[in-house]
Parts: structure tokens; C-alpha cells; sequence
């Protein structure tokens, strides 16, 4: 039983742990996150007298949905989510759409091409063979977006380009997920109709709330604001903080209600405010929110990984390329994508956008999840899924930053160095 | 079972709600938290197809401690002290030292004395009457620093007092609370050695911050401060909210640790930071994230009350006489002991003390539950007590905005009627 005193022994322990391996880590150059990731697999996996440090630590993690730091987590990446929302005005989204469009498919096609392919060659598991390659789809829009926003980068083309083809990637990936889930469902068979519903619930919602953002909401945030201003009883300050907090719950809930991610939701939710988020402070305000929230969201991705699984030859081999696999696929994918959409795009504007696409993150998580949850994957491929998830999600932030400062950086440090 | 769906639809219906709950009774002039209060009392009173609405709404909420809407009430609670700590200078809570322990201490023994003696003669039960009177003893500083804070009065020597009293009257009555479990526990016998240990432990954490803000902090911030300016890497911009927060979050638990309630905790480890919270931006940090949750407490405290339990005329005047009781030896108590400090205290300023110190809040319902899973209340007594607690809380804002409208805001309102 989660008692008070042991919420709030589990919230400071893991925020005060976390902080501290973001910044050891980052005095060496990497970002946070990574820091925050390889805390959750040490307190999953250092295991002292049988017991493991999560267990000891009573942090109720791991496989327990039920737990506050789950909780935490998840509402972690809704608000970063909702933040990177914020700052990506739909103007900018549909003015880099077509490349980020072109990006995004073939950053899906790849991958699952050759995922399906190697286990089917493999394993010989089709159903199996199905749901790594859903995995290998997914593009963690989270941890590229930390690294962008800690870069400063917001602003650059192929952030845009990155973070629009990764809201795309993720209603294709659902699709996809749609899709394996049917055809392992059904043994065989698919619902042409079921995977059309699915097509047009995902379309709908996306194109519906762009457009409630170029439309409808300068006209109701006008109106709130005037209203708020207008009457100055003692006990009101006109606050679009409110509005913006239950728009971004609203959207994540809507969004996991109609069989999409709750992320995608919150995303969509800061377009709507993304023209009013500066002059209001709202930008601000979340970012103080996912202060507070976002580090429990990388210590469990951390905690997801059971390191005990890698202790054969085959399942070691299995991994290390199956991790390659999805680098290369998603690099080579989503860089031909944006060049076949620009042919004069850089070598570096390649590399950049290349490399943006390959974490997995949660989403490749969620997906092994669903898998295991259904009996489809077993515990050995359901681990591997799971540390090729988190390899990308750790390779990718290193490299990114790394081929950002080649192209961004050499001029901006030039006066320092 | 929580899924992420349920999470979020009860964090965005509970929000949505409060906010427009609190809307709606702030345009009849009342502060907003009474809305919150009376949409939780409806939803878990108001019954459809023998289902009350937090049921059919699937809020997890009432006497399941453990369900996400309890701890983001407790964190609310945690939040807003902390808050309030930020604005509370050790300097200027030392300087209302002789007035507010004065006013704490009338504020306990006269409550606790007409509570118990109330109790004794009318149901002649030892035990009920010793927790009905500890209850009484308490002040919930959260209601009363809320409207403070919401008509920006946080600067006036009312303010402080209240402010300062309550954190002692929070003190004395953890103390009394100990001493009346150690009383029934023991059945008739005390503990003197179990009794000093509490008030030594309670005494040794106040003292023992206090000196921390005065002298340790100051070279702590420095530190931190400059060496986060100095290592400018692209991932790092100084931040004294992480280790606000991580404070917080440890002050709170330590408090529980050692037997002081949670918010104690959080109040003092504002304090710490009290000197530097205006010009690092951190209370308008801390209010962003005390926005998020403190509708949930509120809403939360309006869940407790069963108003089936007042179904015989016994039950309603008992909790009337009780309700008086609770308002009337407060009010007495608290402003004598102003009175009493500084015989020069105008009239206007004894009842801003009396009536701030009312509302029992969250304290006094603490304390009942504690006396319900003990054995040692029945069922109704315990809705009688959250019933006073409940009804303070309602009773005390409108009075007390009233009687700070009386004394300053007749000029500060002189322009606009």
C-alpha cells in the first residue's frame, strides 16, 4: 500500500537521483536523459541480497501500471509533449509538410521491411515478426525533443522538419499497430473495414484539431482573455494556464479514447495555444510542469529494461542486430525520405534528420507491451524489443547532438573558444 | 484498475469542474475553493440509480487512499504550504514571534477545553470526546493562506500572525494528538516519556530549519548558484527549482517521518527559500505548479462528507452545536490571545485573527479519520467531525474576506465603485 509518507519518500528519492545522474552526465557532454535512463536499469537490475534497489527503494515500478510513478511518468511526456506543441506553430508544421510527409513514410516502410524481415528469416514467427517490426516503426518524438530544447534548436529547419515527420510517424506507427494487432487477432485474415475506421479516426483527429487551431481558437482565446480581464474581483487574475492544463488532458485522453497515443493528443494541444504560448508566459509555466514531472519518465524507461534476459549467445547476437538494424533503417529511411523531397538538402541536414528519427523511447515500449500483454511476443523477444527501444533512445542523443553542432554550433561557440 | 485513459479523463473532469465550479462561486464573491468544496460534496452525496456520480465517474476517490486522486490532493496541499513558505521570512515570523504563539496557544486550549467538556457531558464517552476535542484544536493554514494569497494581502501584520500562529497551532495540536492517542492507547494511563519525545522531536524540526534558513541556506544558494553559471554547457541553464522542489519534497516526508503532518514539512522548507524566491522567479514557479493541483484538494476535502450520516435530529443538532462550538472558541481563543500580546490590537484586526484561524481543514479531518481506523470513533461522530471540519472551512473565508475588506480594502476599491 502506497501510503503519503512513502509517495513522498519514492518522488524525492527518484527526482533527487535522477537530477544528480542528469548532471554527472551531462558535465560530460551527453544529455540528461541518458543519465536519468541508465539510473532506472541500474535500480532495476543491481540487485543486493536477491533483492533488487527498486524493490528495496519499495518504488512500486516496473510492471504495476497502477503505481504513482508510472503516473508520473506518463504525465511527463504529455506535458513535454504538450510543451514541443507549444512551440510549433501549425503555419511552420504545414510549411515543412510535404519533406516531413515524405520522411515520415519512408521512415516507416524501412524499418518495418526489414524488422519483419529478420525475425521472419530468423524465427520463423510471423505474428512475432509483425510486432518487432510495429516496434521498429515507432519514433520517440520525446527524447529528440529534450535534445532539441536543450540545444536551443527549436527554431532550425530540420527540427521542425524532425519533430512534424515524428507526429506523422506516430499516427502511421498506430496504424501499423492497428494493423498487426488485426491480422494477429483475426490468425491470418484482416477487417478492411476495421483498418479503414482506425485510418480515419487517426486523419480526423489530426486535421480536425489543425484546423480548430487556425480557426477556432484565436476567436475563444480572445474571448477568455477579455472576459478574465474585464471583471477584477479580488480573487481573479485572468490565467490561460487553466485553459491550456485541461485543453492538454482533454486532447491526451481524446487522443487514447480513439486508439492513438495520449502523447499525440497533448502534442496537438499546445498547436492549439502555440500562437498565444510567448506573449502569456504559457511556455514558461509547462516547462515548469515538466520540470517537475519528466525525469520520472526517463527513470522508467530505464526501469523497464531486465538486463538478466541477455544471458545466451543467441539473444545477444539477436539484440546487437536488431539494435543496427533499427538505427540503420530509420537513418537511411527517413534521410532518403527528406532527400527525395529536396534533392539539394545537405549532407548534414541528412545526417541531422536521419539520426532525429531513431529513438524508440516509449513508443516502441508501449508497443512490446501490447505485445507481451496479448500472448503475441514472449519474454525473450519482448526484452529484446524493449533494449533496442532504450539502445536507440541512448545512440541516438550523442549522435544528434553531435551532427546539430557540426552544422549549428561551430559559429555559436566561436567567441568562447 | 488505472489504466492511463481513466487517469487522465479523471484528471482533466475533476479539473475542468473545480476551475468552473470555483468560477461561478468567485462571481458571487466568495473565495473559490468553496465551489471546489461543494462539487466534491455533490459528487459524492448526489446518488443516480443508487450509484453517487464519484462512483459513476470512476474517480477512485473517498476512502481509497491509495488512488492518484488523494495523492495529487496531498501534493496540492504540500504545494500550496510550500508556497506560502516561500513568501514567509524567517525574519519577519520571528518578529510576530510573542503575538502568534500566544494566539496558538489560546487557539488550542480554548477549543480543546469547550470540545471535550461538549462531548463528555452530552455522550459521557472518555475517549470520542479527547479525539472530537483534537480535532477542534487544529487550523488548516491552507484555506486561510489561500484567501490571503487570492486578495494579495500576504504583506499585512494580520497575515503573519495568522500565518505564523497557525504553523505553531499545527505543532501543539500534532503534540495533542499524541498525547490523546498515547491517552487511549493506553487506556487511561500517559506515557510521559513517549510525550516528551514528540514535543522534543517537534520542537528540535522547527528550531533546527528555521536555523538552517537563517544560517545554512545562504551558503548553500550561493554555491549552487555560481556553479551553475559558470559551466555553460548547451544542456544546463541554472536552476534553483530542482532543488526547490527536491527540498520540498524531503522536508514533507521528513516531517511524516517523524510524526508532524506533510504540510509542516513543505512550509518550513519554503521557508528556506523565502530570501530567494522573488528574485529567482521561484514563487511563480511553485504557483504554476500549485495551480495543477490544488483543486484536487479541495474537491477531495468536499469527498469526505457523508451528508447520509445527519439523517435523525440527534446527529443535526450535535453537529450544530459542534459547528458553533468550533467557530465561537476559535474566534475567543485566537483573539485573546492577540489581545492578550498587544492590548493596543484594534477590533478590526481580533476579528481578522479569530476568523482566520477557523477553517480545520484538511487537520481536523486527518485526525478523525485517525480516529475512525483506530476503533475509537463510531461512524457518526466521524461524519460530525469532517462535517465541522468541512463546514469551518466553508463558514470562515466569506467572514474572514469580509472583515480584511473592512480594514484595507475600502480605499484599494475606492476608484472603481
Amino acid at each position: 500500500m502506497e501510503t503519503l509518507p512513502s509517495i513522498l519518500l519514492m518522488l524525492f528519492v527518484v527526482f533527487a537521483l535522477a537530477r544528480t545522474f542528469s548532471a554527472v552526465v551531462e558535465k560530460f557532454g551527453f544529455p540528461g536523459l541518458i543519465g536519468e535512463i541508465v539510473l532506472g536499469i541500474l535500480m532495476a537490475n543491481v540487485v543486493i541480497n536477491e533483492t533488487s534497489l527498486v524493490t528495496l527503494l519499495d518504488l512500486g515500478a516496473g510492471t504495476n501500471n497502477n503505481s504513482i510513478l508510472y503516473t508520473f511518468s506518463e504525465l511527463g511526456v504529455v506535458f513535454l509533449l504538450f510543451s514541443v506543441g507549444l512551440e510549433t506553430r501549425v503555419k511552420d508544421l504545414l510549411g515543412s509538410g510535404r519533406t516531413a510527409f515524405l520522411v515520415a513514410l519512408l521512415g516507416v516502410i524501412v524499418p518495418f521491411v526489414l524488422g519483419f524481415a529478420f525475425i521472419e528469416v530468423s524465427d520463423g514467427q510471423f505474428e512475432s515478426a509483425m510486432f518487432l517490426a510495429a516496434a521498429m516503426v515507432a519514433t520517440s518524438v520525446g527524447i529528440t525533443a529534450r535534445v532539441i530544447k536543450d540545444m536551443q534548436l527549436m527554431d532550425k529547419m530540420e527540427s521542425r522538419i524532425i519533430i512534424a515527420a515524428a507526429v506523422i510517424d506516430d499516427v502511421l506507427g498506430m496504424i501499423v499497430l492497428a494493423i498487426v494487432q488485426g491480422i494477429a487477432g483475426s490468425s491470418g485474415g484482416l477487417n478492411i473495414l476495421d483498418l479503414l475506421i482506425v485510418i480515419l479516426k487517426a486523419v480526423v483527429f489530426v486535421v480536425g484539431v489543425i484546423a480548430l487551431a487556425k480557426w477556432g481558437v484565436p476567436k475563444i482565446v480572445a474571448a477568455w482573455v477579455s472576459t478574465n480581464t474585464k471583471r477584477e474581483t479580488p480573487f481573479k487574475r485572468p490565467n490561460p494556464l487553466i485553459l491550456a492544463l485541461a485543453a492538454c488532458l482533454f486532447f491526451a485522453w481524446l487522443a487514447e479514447e480513439i486508439g492513438l497515443a495520449a502523447i499525440i493528443g497533448a502534442f496537438l494541444a499546445g498547436m492549439l495555444f502555440a500562437d498565444y504560448a510567448e506573449t502569456t508566459g504559457l511556455i514558461h509555466s509547462i516547462e515548469t510542469i515538466t520540470t517537475l514531472f519528466i525525469s520520472f519518465f526517463f527513470v522508467h524507461v530505464g526501469l523497464q529494461v531486465e538486463v538478466g534476459a541477455f544471458n545466451n549467445f543467441h539473444a545477444i547476437l539477436e539484440v546487437v542486430v536488431i539494435i543496427l538494424l533499427a538505427v540503420v533503417s530509420k537513418y537511411l529511411g527517413c534521410g532518403m525520405g527528406a532527400k527525395i523531397a529536396d534533392r539539394t538538402i545537405s549532407r548534414e541536414s541528412f545526417n541531422i534528420i536521419g539520426f532525429g528519427m531513431v529513438p524508440r523511447g516509449e513508443v516502441g515500449i508501449i508497443i512490446a507491451s501490447i505485445g507481451l500483454t496479448s500472448g503475441i511476443l514472449d519474454n525473450e523477444l519482448y526484452s529484446v524489443i524493449v533494449m533496442m527501444a532504450v539502445a536507440t533512445t541512448i545512440i541516438a542523443p550523442p549522435i544528434l547532438s553531435s551532427v546539430f553542432k557540426r552544422k549549428y554550433n561551430n559559429h555559436q561557440y566561436y567567441e568562447q573558444e
